[in-house]
C-alpha cells in the first residue's frame, strides 16, 4: 500500500494561547513497517485537553518539530506483526495523521460491533476510563454523597456525572452554556446543573445546588469554579484533580487553592492523577462500560470535525467551549 | 479541698496577631466534682499552634469568655469517680487553670515511672502521637525516601524527623536558629538541615539537601517555606498539612498552591489532618515511643515557663519562635 500520508506537526511552542502557529500539515509517504510493527489507516482522532499540557513538556510527551501523539481507530493497513492482519479494527496512540505506523504491541483490537467507531474514543475508550479510574481509585465514594464534576458536559465529566449516578450518589455539574446544562439534566440524569456564564456568584451557586455540600470534587476546569467548589467542600472531601482546562493557556496559572488550612479543619485530600497509570485497566473498564450503554445509564455526546488538516483549529476551539461533548477528527482519506 | 484556682479566658477575638488583649487572668474557687468527675492538680499545661486556629472558631472549640483549653498532666486532687484515687497521675484535655474540673471519662492515667511528667505533654504525649499517625496513615513511607520537616526543631517536627529515621528515611529540615540547626543535626540525627532566615533561597538550599527531590512533606509552616518545599516534590509524592504555623495570625491566608496542575504531572497528594481523629491510639502510640526512649532513638527538647499567668505571653511567643522544642507551661500551685 502507497500513497501520501497528511500529518500535522507539532512545529512551535505556544505562548499564551495556543495558536495556529503552532502547527504545520505536510506529506510524507505511508511507511513501510519494520518487522514487529503495523501500520493503521486511521479513521477517528481524539482530541483531548491533556495535550496542552504535554505541548509544554509538562508530560514529557510532545517534542517540537515531531507529528502530535493522540489516540485513534481505524483499521490494520499493513501487518508485520502476528497478531494483526490487514482489516482489523483497532486502537492504539497513535498520532495526527492518516497513517500510523506502530509496534504491534502498543495496539489493541476493538469490537466495534453495533456501537460504532467513536466510542471507542470516548466512553467506551480514554476518556471513559479516565472518569472510572479515578473514581474508583481516588474518590472513596459513597452510596448518598454529593458530587461536584465542572465542565460536566464534557468528554470526562459527562462520564463522571453518569457513572456517579450508577453508584448512587447526587451528580452536580456546571457547564458554559444552556444547551449543555439542558443536556445534563435531560438527557444524563445529573441532579442539579447550572452555566457558570451567567449565574452571580458560582459559589453560591453551589451552594444552592448542594444543600448538604460538596464530598467530592472532579475538578477538570481549575481557576475561579475550582475555588468556588473548594469553599462548598464537606469535612473529609476529596478532590480529584484531573485537569484544569481554564489554565493550560496562562504563562502563569491563576490558580491557587485559596486557603491551605482548610486542609486541616476539614480534613481534606486533594490527589492529580493521570489516566496512563491505569491503561492496563481498558478492558475492564470496557466490559463494564458496554453494559451501561446497553442498559442505557452511559451516553456520550460527540463534535466531529472532518479531516485531519482541521485538527489544529479544532483543537484551539477546544480550550474555548466550540464543542459539545468529546471532540473528534474523521480522518480524511 | 478548697482555696483559689487562678483560670486564662478567652476574653476578645484577635486581629491579626494574637495579643495579650485577648487574654484575661481571674481567680475563682475550686470546683466541687459532681458524680462522675474529678478534679486534677494541674502540674504542667501545653501550649500548641492549633489553639489558634481554635480561637478562629475553625475547629470548633473556643468560645469567647471561657476558659482556654489545653492539654495538661497533674495529679487527681479530688475523685467522684470510681477509677480514680486522689494522688493519681493522670493526663487529660484541661484547661487553662490551676484545678480543673473534669468527667472521669476524659482523664486517662499516665506512668511517669522515671521519664517524668512533661515527655506526655511532647514526644510521648499527642504531639508525639501527631507526628507518628500522621505518618503512619498518610504518608505512605518508604524505607530509603526523603522527607522534608519544616519547623522541625519543634515539638511535632522534631518527632516526625526522629521517626522517619527509624523508618529508614533520609530526613530534611529546616528551623529559625543556628542554634536549632545544629540541635537537628548533632542530637536528633537529620540527615540535613539549614536556617531558612539566612539563606539566599529556599527552594534552592532544599534542592541542595535534597538531591533526589522530595518524597513526603511533613508541612507545619506553610507560606513561603511550603512554596519552596511544594518546586521539590518528586513524582507521587504526598504532602501532609498539619499545621500552618506562618497563617494562623493572618486574616488573610498568604498561603497558596502555586501550581494546582503540578498535582496531575506529578501525581501528587495532599492531605490535612488532625490528631484529633487519632486520640484511641494514644496508648499504642506511648508504648512505641517509650521503647524508642529507652533505646536513645526518640528524643525531646523542651521550654518551659513558670507560671499559668504567663501563659498568654508564652503562647504569643510561640508564633515568633521564642520557643526551642516543645513549650510548656509549669503550672504554679
Amino acid at each position: 500500500m502507497d500513497g501520501p500520508n497528511k500529518q500535522v506537526f507539532y512545529s512551535a511552542r505556544p505562548e499564551g494561547h495556543v495558536a495556529a502557529e503552532c502547527f504545520s500539515v505536510s506529506e510524507t509517504s505511508i511507511a513501510d513497517p519494520a518487522d514487529g510493527d503495523v501500520v493503521i489507516a486511521n479513521k477517528y482522532l481524539s482530541l483531548d485537553p491533556y495535550m496542552r499540557m504535554a505541548m509544554l513538556g509538562q508530560q514529557g510527551i510532545e517534542n517540537l518539530n515531531t507529528v502530535m501523539g493522540g489516540r485513534v481507530v481505524g483499521t490494520i493497513a499493513k501487518s508485520r506483526h502476528p497478531n494483526f492482519n490487514e482489516g482489523d479494527t483497532v486502537f492504539a496512540m497513535g498520532r495526527w495523521e492518516q497513517y500510523s505506523c506502530l509496534p504491534g504491541t502498543q495496539v489493541r483490537h476493538i469490537d466495534i460491533g453495533n456501537v460504532g467507531w467513536t466510542p471507542f474514543l470516548s466512553h467506551l475508550g480514554f476518556t471513559g476510563l479516565t472518569a472510572w479510574a479515578g473514581l474508583e481509585h481516588y474518590s472513596n465514594l459513597q452510596a448518598g454523597e454529593t458530587i461536584f464534576v465542572s465542565a460536566a458536559s464534557g468528554a470526562v465529566g459527562s462520564v463522571v456525572g453518569q457513572i456517579a449516578k450508577i453508584k448512587g450518589l447526587r451528580a452536580v455539574g456546571c457547564a458554559g452554556s444552556d444547551a449543555k446544562v439542558d443536556y445534563l439534566l435531560n438527557e444524563l440524569g445529573f441532579d442539579a446543573a447550572f452555566n457558570y456564564k451567567t449565574v452571580d456568584n458560582i459559589a453560591d451557586e453551589i451552594g444552592k445546588h448542594c444543600p448538604d455540600g460538596v464530598d467530592i470534587d472532579f475538578e477538570n476546569v481549575g481557576g475561579k469554579i475550582f475555588d468556588a467548589v473548594f469553599r462548598n467542600m464537606n469535612l473529609k472531601g476529596r478532590l480529584l484533580i484531573c485537569g484544569g482546562i481554564s489554565q493550560y493557556n496562562l504563562e502563569t496559572p491563576d490558580y491557587a487553592v485559596p486557603n491551605l488550612l482548610d486542609f486541616i479543619t476539614k480534613q481534606l485530600t486533594m490527589r492529580g492523577f493521570t489516566v496512563r497509570n491505569h491503561a492496563d485497566e481498558i478492558e475492564t473498564y470496557v466490559e463494564l462500560a458496554r453494559d451501561w450503554v446497553a442498559k442505557g445509564q452511559l451516553k456520550g455526546r460527540e463534535t466531529i470535525v472532518q479531516g485531519i488538516a482541521n485538527a489544529p483549529d479544532a483543537f484551539i476551539g477546544l480550550f474555548h467551549g466550540d464543542n459539545f461533548g468529546k471532540l473528534i477528527i474523521q480522518v480524511d482519506r
